[in-house]
């Protein structure tokens, strides 16, 4: 198989295919960064072209999407399989799927939900999107850098909930920064406190599964126990608290901000499920 | 025993003790709502004063912090262990601490982590701080509701963690919203996204250890392998598909942009630890 990009990514997704025996072109912008997988074994391809032509399953895994157009913008695709590990957005996806067909190329996406380190180590997985065939076919090598997750063929659909997973992350980070901020100067260790939270945002985190629920079904009410109206009510004390502490509140009030329009339109007895929908009535 | 407010928790809670064959005097400012107790072997006092009389052991849960004043104005709490699971901030719980004592009672105060419904099952904890000795005296009675953790002497102890466990919630919602909020109008099933969403939330709070970590030692660079400069390039394709997919990015931006600060202020080869320092200097 033939790796277009050997930066950080890259270079983990080679290191992982080599050790499991899988020959393995590579083709980098910048040669010298190609040695660390040419030193283990794999072949350096002079351009991006050689490189595509070396071999069917052509694996890209560059800056961003326009890097993938720049690289193989002279390549010949006609025949080859490509699978597009570089992060973009649904439309980047769907644009660059029909792009790789009209060029006889079958096309598949793919979003890495891990780090470098975590590739070849269990947790690291990819979602794909695409072409089920060409899926199909390569599963096995697909699966030696990370456990893979197809989720459709629409091409943009790896994306989007590549993008959806990062998106609730960076809530939680948010989150957890707000905890930490509160707790600096006091006396409580942050290693305490880090063994009271882990555990309370693993149960809170199932609380999705009921949001999902409740956005399938339409109903925002039946069997809800923390009522927007209590919720809001209730946000005074974080607020204050925030106030006592010398913590700014800028990543705390919009959400709050969200829960007391949302009570205050009339549904103060739905739980947060609701803001779903006012998200994306802007 | 003695239970001063029988609300929605407070019912929960004089269940469970009546359930472990705890005797208990229940006192409610409308009297009606001590019914459900009553009927499973309550005895209602016809005053807060009465109430606090009946029993050396009177635990408070009322609406907020100023209700608990109004409630024990007339009450004699000499010689009285006044433990309050009503939510207030840490100085609020300080304030009562004092006033307590100060009426001869010893005091401790709790933060609830737990809806009604999970009373009595696994999963509830309390977070106590304040009299250690009244604690370890009453820790078999307090621990029937709820798992206890006492979490020090200061008595504001419990409500600052409360307050930063509920804080660091809501940021996860918020990032849970923006997710669900991304997916709506696609094929996407919710379930099917949840079932991607839970087990990736669970990966990633367990990075709160790390960032407990760097702010105990202070080194927020050694190790770091998602550099906020990666990051802040990065975002740009959050915020994009937020734009493809008519999402209003409110709950996003905020935590993007400290990332951004703190990026641009020389700090790019950082985690996201250090925008706790930045939330503490507004
Ligand atoms: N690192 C992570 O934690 C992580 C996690 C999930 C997903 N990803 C995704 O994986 C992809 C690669 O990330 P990375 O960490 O490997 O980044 P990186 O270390 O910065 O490497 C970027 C790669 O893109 C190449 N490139 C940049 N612009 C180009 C252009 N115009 N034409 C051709 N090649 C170009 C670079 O070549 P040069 O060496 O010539 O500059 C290099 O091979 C990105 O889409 C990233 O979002 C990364
Ligand atoms: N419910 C939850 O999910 C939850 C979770 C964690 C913590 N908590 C905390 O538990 C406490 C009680 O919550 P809850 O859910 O039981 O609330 P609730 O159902 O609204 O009950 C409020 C209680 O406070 C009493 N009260 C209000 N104002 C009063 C006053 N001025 N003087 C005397 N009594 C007064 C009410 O008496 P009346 O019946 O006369 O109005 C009632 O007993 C709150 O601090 C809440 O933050 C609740």
């Amino acid at each position: 198989m033939t790796l277009l990009g050997t930066g950080a990514m890259g270079t983990a997704l080679g290191r992982a295919w080599l050790a499991a025996g899988h020959p393995l072109t590579v083709w980098n912008r910048t040669p010298g960064r190609t040695a660390a997988l040419t030193a283990e074994g794999a072949v350096a391809a002079g351009s991006a072209a050689e490189a595509v032509a070396a071999n069917r399953l052509v694996v890209a895994c560059l800056l961003d999407d326009a890097s993938v157009g720049a690289a193989l913008d002279s390549a010949e695709l006609a025949g080859r399989d490509l699978v597009n590990l570089t992060t973009g957005t649904p439309a980047d996806a769907r644009e660059r799927a029909a792009w790789a067909e009209k060029r006889g190329a079958r096309f598949l996406d793919g979003g890495i939900m891990a780090v470098p380190p975590m590739i070849g180590a269990p947790g690291a997985f990819v979602l794909y999107s695409g072409d089920a065939e060409l899926f199909e076919e390569h599963r096995a090598a697909l699966a030696v850098p990370a456990a893979t997750e197809y989720v459709g063929a629409d091409p943009g659909l790896a994306a989007l909930q590549d993008v959806a997973l990062l998106s609730a992350m960076y809530g939680m980070f948010a989150g957890v920064t707000h905890a930490f901020a509160l707790l600096r100067g006091t006396r409580v260790a942050p290693g305490d406190f880090a063994a009271l939270l882990v555990p309370w945002l693993n149960a809170m985190a199932g609380t999705a599964e009921e949001t999902a629920g409740r956005l399938s079904s339409g109903d925002y009410t039946t069997g809800v126990v923390s009522h927007l109206g209590m919720q809001v009510a209730g946000s005074g004390t974080l607020l204050r608290t925030a106030g006592e502490q010398g913590v700014s509140t800028e990543l705390l009030t919009p959400f709050l901000d969200l829960m007391r329009e949302r009570a205050a339109a009339g549904h103060a007895t739905e739980d947060t499920t609701g803001l779903v929908d006012l998200l994306r009535t802007r």
